[in-house]
């Protein structure tokens, strides 16, 4: 059964990884060894490169493969606005909507105190650094619409209320394509409050 | 955006993978460079050592990390009896009932005349002539309750028809835990013809 064998160990492996059972641990040990050696090879390099190569970026937090982030480092953005994210995955979210062009910045989590989250865990100690230049005009509070997500919004929110900043947030409301009947309450109230003018 | 850096390509790889979705992928490589390097080194390692050291056993063609299987090895195993599957881990869901105990043979798929694959493409050859040593008592044919799993287990039984072998196959019904009211027709219909007495 190769039970403590390398099928094994590499089936455990893949299981340890978020979202990947051990149905699927099983299938993708399977597609592995039954592909060309080169494929694992590939695989196996790409991730030890990615994690070798890769930091966080000293001023937002984003993920890096050189000493600043390309974001940081690129002059055509906006400088003069921040948009705040929980996660480094948010940003790839938010580029891919090609309608933001400021900078970012990465808090690494949410407020989260039964998990033993509070302020000094996330990355709010280099936003308020930032924010000293005064370049900045506008922070943009992108955190997700979660309890915890809007919780640390409101606290930055009343954190950087003393500063001569434009603290926003991301609009709710109902999501596109979606349909009236199938909206849950509350997105559907907040599509009310939020409602503008043709 | 770090588009053609080692997390884009650690991404591709990981969403070239069956099951794996470009969402997943990202996840899980946003999960890798924010383990401690060994999380990701180690992984690599068991991908490369399964790949480096699995082969099939060249008797069942089961996967193997010496020259023949454990299972094909083991004396204590009741050689009378062959289960042929359709694939490796059809060989793991069959030992995880824990009722069989004689020996398997993997046929690496199943009959699919539109992919291409016949007869020549699966271990059939080999499984005749294991046959031929007449130790073998009984084949159970356990391809997958499938159409092309079925045309599969139809012709290996006629191919078996004129040896003095008996050729069974796994029982049609409901599977444990279901409800009849949520069991398909064919299902149904198995279970019916198939019933036994208490």
């Amino acid at each position: 059964m190769l039970e403590n064998g390398p099928l094994a160990k590499l089936t455990a492996q893949l299981a340890s990884l978020p979202g990947i059972g051990p149905k699927s641990a099983q299938r993708l040990a399977f597609y592995l060894i039954n592909q060309p050696p080169q494929v694992a090879q590939e695989l196996a390099k790409a991730i030890v490169e990615a994690r070798a190569s890769i930091n966080q970026c000293p001023i937002c937090h984003y993920v890096s493969d050189q000493k600043e982030c390309p974001l940081c480092q690129d002059f055509k953005r906006d400088s003069t606005i921040i948009c705040v994210v929980e996660q480094p995955k948010d940003v790839l979210a938010m580029e891919k909507s090609h309608t933001y062009r400021g900078l970012y910045h990465v808090l690494q989590g949410c407020l989260s105190p039964l998990n033993g989250i509070g302020p000094d865990n996330l990355t709010i100690r280099d936003l308020l650094k930032r924010l000293e230049a005064k370049t900045v005009q506008e922070v943009v509070l992108a955190t997700n619409p979660t309890v915890e997500g809007d919780a640390t919004a409101i606290y930055l929110s009343r954190l950087l209320e003393p500063l001569p900043i434009r603290v926003t947030r991301l609009a709710r409301g109902l999501p596109v394509g979606a349909s009236l009947e199938f909206a849950d309450e509350i997105t559907l109230a907040k599509a009310l409050e939020g409602r503008r003018e043709f």
